[in-house]
């Protein structure tokens, strides 16, 4: 059985993981015979943002703690991952992609993302591993892998101006597709870039979910 | 479109709903054509727990700040719930539900439900209005509609004693499956009280979501 990492970054749209992209995803994972294996980096949240009125709560929370809700206790400190134990990567979307994964939401083009993602996200890479980012969370691949590689982020003109000064190719997709660089082994899907609907950011997960299970080696 | 009530008890499987379940529900219900309108409690979870350790955290949270995570943002209070203006509810499971719906977990069969909970059921239920419950939730309903009905809880047997004990006909039954009270239009599925895996607990909760839009009035 494939086993896929999946890298979580909290638990709630505002300031973690998009939750729905993440379940979609760990659900689209089992329904392909693969395994889902998470991670999140044991540090504390860049922010806690109440998702009721969406301002920032005089809190504290741990990013894997949080995402810990979302993986029913069974998750790992990203620091242990290692790629030779994985056939793929996958990276949900959510700010905490952009605040807790990375810097990219304050930073932007000059962002830094955590260096055990960056190890991870590499290792896989050059093993020819595939990986599959949602949402936001493709903004990372040219800072990650430092390559000319084409990705999506929807249809959001200045963040793909963002990610072109990075070095990122942009294609323009919509919410219910995926942009594949097959040289490079990189899958991208807007997903709540653009959704409205919970079944519209469905629809481009589980492509993205069943062409990363393609990529792999023995597929 | 039809609009179906889903009412959520928090954030994660061990202090609020469960996740994998709450986003399965929304998903099968937008695939189906209708729409999820989320309400939960506004009220101080019974407990916040450490997904990662299963301990409990030395911390307060708001029941309806953090079911607004799994809603992003678009939740209501349970009190402003309205009957006539949902054609079905659903309650997924989790130990909110057992812990911040109710105090089944403490109490068991002498538990209470919370006010808001039982008002907005027992109104559907009159207006002949189906009700879906998952997982540990159907053990609330003999509770609340205080009439005689099959449901399951799975095959735990110590619960589905406690359930008879309430005054609920106990039906044994699979992860991937639901059990319908055709008379009362209620539909319950074991999800997590059974799953071992997240795409078991999506099989019944699919076949819930679709039997519940069936038992609407105009379908």
């Amino acid at each position: 059985m494939k086993k896929i990492g999946v890298v979580l970054s909290g638990c709630g749209v505002f300031d973690g993981s998009e939750i729905h992209e993440t379940v979609i995803t760990l659900l689209a994972i089992a329904r392909n015979g693969a395994e889902a294996v998470c991670f999140a980096p044991d540090k504390t949240q860049a922010d806690v943002i109440n998702h009721l009125t969406g301002e920032p709560m005089a809190e504290s929370r741990n990013v894997l703690i949080e995402a810990a809700r979302l993986a029913r206790g069974t998750i790992q400190p990203l620091a242990n991952a290692k790629a030779q134990e994985l056939d793929a990567l996958i990276v949900p979307g959510g700010f905490g992609a952009a605040k807790n994964l990375s810097n990219f939401a304050s930073q932007g083009s000059v962002c830094t993302v955590e260096p055990d993602l960056v190890t991870l996200a590499r290792d896989c890479h050059a093993a020819g591993k595939p990986l599959g980012f949602i949402c936001i969370a493709p903004a990372l691949l040219p800072v990650i892998l430092q390559t000319p590689l084409r990705l999506t982020i929807g249809t959001d003109v200045d963040t793909a101006d963002v990610v072109e000064e990075m070095g990122g190719e942009h294609v323009p997709c919509p919410v219910n597709d995926i942009v594949v660089d097959e040289e490079q082994k990189v899958v991208t899907t807007p997903a709540y870039m653009l959704a409205q609907r919970i079944d519209e950011a469905a629809d481009g997960i589980e492509k993205l979910v069943s062409r990363v299970l393609g990529l792999c080696a023995d597929a």
